[in-house]
């Protein structure tokens, strides 16, 4: 390998500015403007809006059902659409540094073929898109789409997913920040720096899909698409008041995507999608899956949508005229903590606005006490450290670039985990997922089983930066839509000084908790099903919206829609 | 652990004695009996006859579709089938040495319960019986369940299919024989020796599931269950004239079964069945999968069992009246050689035979040319060689019992992979999927792409004991049924001087080659379907042994019926 003749630093500093150079004049802010933006807490809504005339914020509060269908009766056309959501995510950019790519003049290009079904798609920097870099946050990508192995690939590969969602018109314009190494719960790199939370600028956006999440909370985008293996669609998510599924590993395409260490294959990353509405969610699985993924990838499962799955449930809460006066209540299982770390107050009472709202609906919730999640986090944590950080040096290798700050110890090279070691391990995953699923079908004292657990997405709202301790697990690979329930509020969220910390870790997590500081940060819940229940989930979890925006409960989506 | 106070050989002759004390005196055969089985090459059909009575003979006949029909029917007793199935196996156990586990108390007593739907069945030795032992060939699991860990519960475990089995009217009454670590395509171990093939005593029944394969031939079962990592289904099925089916892993629950390195989770083993017909494979899937075992094992997908691809392919078949005039023939895929190894001169007049037919009958045959099955064969070699043989020597530790000599030198204990070795070739096995899944959506030249390819099961016929060189690729996943195609025979298959040998194996297979010692032994074929395509590919099992049968080219089913 030869040398680079340019410092990493000069390569990421080129990289930022031929990615702001791609923002036409017209939309860029003026310094007074970014000014105003740097001082401001929140950016969503109000402050955004500014930058934008009435018909874009028109256009960008809707979500992709609502667009799809007026694009589809022509009362809009596509190159409007698109117009809008470049100018947005461009505005969003300067002031949120929520961008890996732009590609807007492609985008308008392909609008401009397009005269119906159309999404409008972010997509966090692991998607191959022809003719644009796949960085993944590492320096030593920059140019080479290096997740694609043939440097003589550049720019030509195509992740499945990414022609999936354009054979069913979608228009992508651009692709979203992510953390360096994607294992880490917050959106930082050594290009871009780092994108903090557009609802709060103290705040982390999360990560991997960090930047997604941003952008979608900034309008800047209805629909994209991320992966997750340790929580990376789901933080994002939660902390920007978003929606989005993780579906179950093989449901969707992860061909030519580009991925830290793919060769650990024991748990895997699955692709998923966040979006400003459950219906946008629906529409994306529903969509991608009539492309049939498992016919060109072998590694999909052949489970093609079901729609009598989203219709039972969707009966259910309809039948009798509301969710109130159900024949069939949901049941739905509540996990208060994991045990290892408590859920910090914002958390905790958005738990319990969803349990009273279900409850006072006329649903069921049931404690949810399963086999211990530290088993589980102990195992899963082995398999994402099992390399001994090989993977993610030989691409720090290719730029010189170091190691953020952040992940420095976790991603020190060491000796790789012995092999019996890992085979040990992995019998040991299968035997709690066993464990677990007999605990889920041991739940039905009523004849009923448990249709969903409510879960924390993490210990506390949006973080605060450097204070993420504690990572989802993800053993299961279960089906995963999470929903944005509330905002941490200073008055209601006040510190109880009896807390007894169960360990640690739970003590340090405890103490970050700063009312001042995480006022306004979202918190978003998980809602969790089994194995490839990708549609149940979707639909229980409109039932969920409908009834906590039917008690008047949730105070989460002024600036989503 | 303490060490055994008995030496492993004094273990092995003690089970071996209390197996045959456990057949009833009436069943018992006379040393002149006895001696004179020894002398016939060929034990199924006539010779094994002589020792039943015509009534049993005509019980025995029938497949597991006409059998469960006849006692839904109560034309028949569960009891008398069951007392036929008992007799006939205590008889082909004393001539044909195939069982390890005898319980025919235990299964006269549930056919008493039984009044209405019921199946005979047959286990291979690694699904786990109340109250009986697996000892998987290990004579340290003698008498205690090792495959369930914790010696408490020795007999107490039950392997989730055969609970499954049991729900839908099953009657279990004994297990078949396997080879030491179930990793070889013969059937030998230290407890009962070797298994040999009723059709040709020169030869070898197959293995892993090689007793359940003999059993059948001698129509002692008419299904039974078994599990494939590397042809363990397919392989007996092939050299003894019956049929199996080895699905996707993941289609049927494999909890609670008995294994081989069960951490090495990458290529996993799967469980499947063989059968005396294509409709008991079917009657099986379909019976397992109403079971919906995905809600008790987390491991299966959800995916119920397909009638419209049964049917779809059946319509196809009886279109205006006959294959010949079909509408939409099937277009097959031959893979003549896979070019490591070529067939000896019995199969490949098999594959030539089923591609006559086929062609006769209207269907579409191709040449298949798929990316190189050596690379797989290498990297699905890995996999299974990854952990230095070290769980098979715990296991042979338990007794101080050797590798059986054709073993000595695979499973010599040696360090186990790399793991940043293990990652890599996790890679290119998912590489060369992709590729091969490219090459088959490339095939459609005329507009269909091909529904399934025909392939040798091995290089040869039921092979010469020792002399089992090659093993079948398993990287793919790929759902696959094996059909009885012909039998060899020393007047056609006559030695080809001028063939040039691929490689130094394939010298040696060739030269392995004995008309006189292969004359009669049966060979199978598979058929390959894409990844969970179960029902489609048993509709084509269905159409091409239809095709067959009508062409009258078929001589593999003197003795099965």
């Amino acid at each position: 390998m030869s040398v680079p003749a340019e410092s990493w630093e000069a390569r990421a500093a080129g990289k930022r500015a031929r990615t702001l150079a791609k923002i036409p004049r017209a939309w860029r802010l003026d310094p007074a403007q970014l000014n105003s933006a740097k001082r401001q807490r929140n950016l969503t809504g109000a402050f955004i809006n500014r930058f934008l005339q009435p018909r874009e914020i028109e256009i960008v509060s809707q979500d992709s059902v609502e667009l799809t269908r007026a694009i589809s009766n022509a009362e809009i056309s596509a190159v409007e659409v698109t117009t809008a959501f470049c100018k947005t995510a461009a505005v969003a950019h300067q002031i949120n540094n929520c961008l890996h790519e732009i590609f807007f003049d492609q985008a308008l290009e392909r609008a401009k073929e397009l005269d119906t079904y159309l999404t409008e798609n972010g997509n966090t920097d692991q998607f191959h898109v022809k003719g644009v870099d796949t960085a993944m946050g590492y320096v030593g990508w920059i140019g080479s789409n290096l997740g694609t192995k043939d440097p003589s690939q550049a720019h030509q590969v195509e992740s499945q997913i990414t022609t999936e969602l354009l054979s069913l018109g979608a228009v992508l314009y651009c692709k979203t920040s992510l953390p360096q190494t994607l294992l880490f719960g917050e959106t930082k790199n050594n290009i871009i720096g780092q994108t903090l939370n557009p609802h709060n600028q103290n705040l982390s956006c999360g990560g991997s899909s960090g930047g997604e999440g941003a952008l979608q909370a900034l309008r800047g985008s209805t629909l994209g698409v991320g992966t997750d293996i340790g929580g990376s669609v789901r933080i994002p998510a939660a902390f920007n008041s978003i929606f989005s599924l993780k579906p179950t590993p093989e449901r969707l395409s992860y061909r030519e995507v580009a991925n830290t260490n793919p060769g650990q294959n024991t748990y895997r990353s699955t692709a998923g999608f966040l979006s400003t509405s459950v219906g946008g969610l629906e529409l994306a699985l529903r969509s991608t899956l009539s492309a049939k993924p498992w016919i060109r990838d072998p590694a999909v499962v052949p489970i093609p949508f079901y729609e009598d799955e989203i219709f039972l449930v969707r009966e259910r809460a309809d039948a009798d005229g509301g969710a109130r006066e159900l024949h069939l209540p949901l049941k739905l299982g509540v996990l208060w903590t994991d045990k290892m770390v408590g859920p910090h107050l914002p958390v905790l009472r958005g738990l319990r606005t969803v349990v009273s709202a279900l409850r006072d609906a006329g649903h069921k919730v049931v404690d949810w006490e399963p086999p211990l999640h530290a088993t589980a986090e102990r195992i899963h944590a082995s398999f994402l450290e099992a390399d001994g950080a090989h993977d993610v040096h030989s691409h720090l290798d290719l730029s010189g670039e170091p190691l953020i700050s952040d992940l420095q110890e976790a991603f020190q090279l060491r000796p790789p985990l012995d092999l019996l070691e890992t085979q040990d391990l992995t019998l040991r995953g299968l035997e709690y997922e066993a464990a677990y699923s007999d605990y889920w079908n041991s739940s039905p004292d009523d004849g009923q089983i448990v249709d969903a657990v409510i879960m924390p997405v993490a210990p506390h709202a949006a973080v605060i930066p450097g204070k993420y301790y504690h990572t989802v697990i993800n053993l299961l690979n279960y089906s995963v839509v999470v929903i944005p329930v509330t905002k941490a509020n200073k008055d209601t969220d006040v510190v109880d000084p009896s807390y007894q910390p169960l360990n640690d870790l739970d003590k340090k997590n405890w103490e970050a908790y700063d009312p001042e500081a995480y006022d306004g940060a979202p918190v978003g819940l998980q809602l969790v099903a089994r194995k490839f229940e990708e549609e149940k989930i979707l639909g229980i979890a409109q039932i969920v919206t409908a009834t906590l925006k039917a008690q008047g409960m949730t105070n989460c989506n002024t600036s989503v829609g």
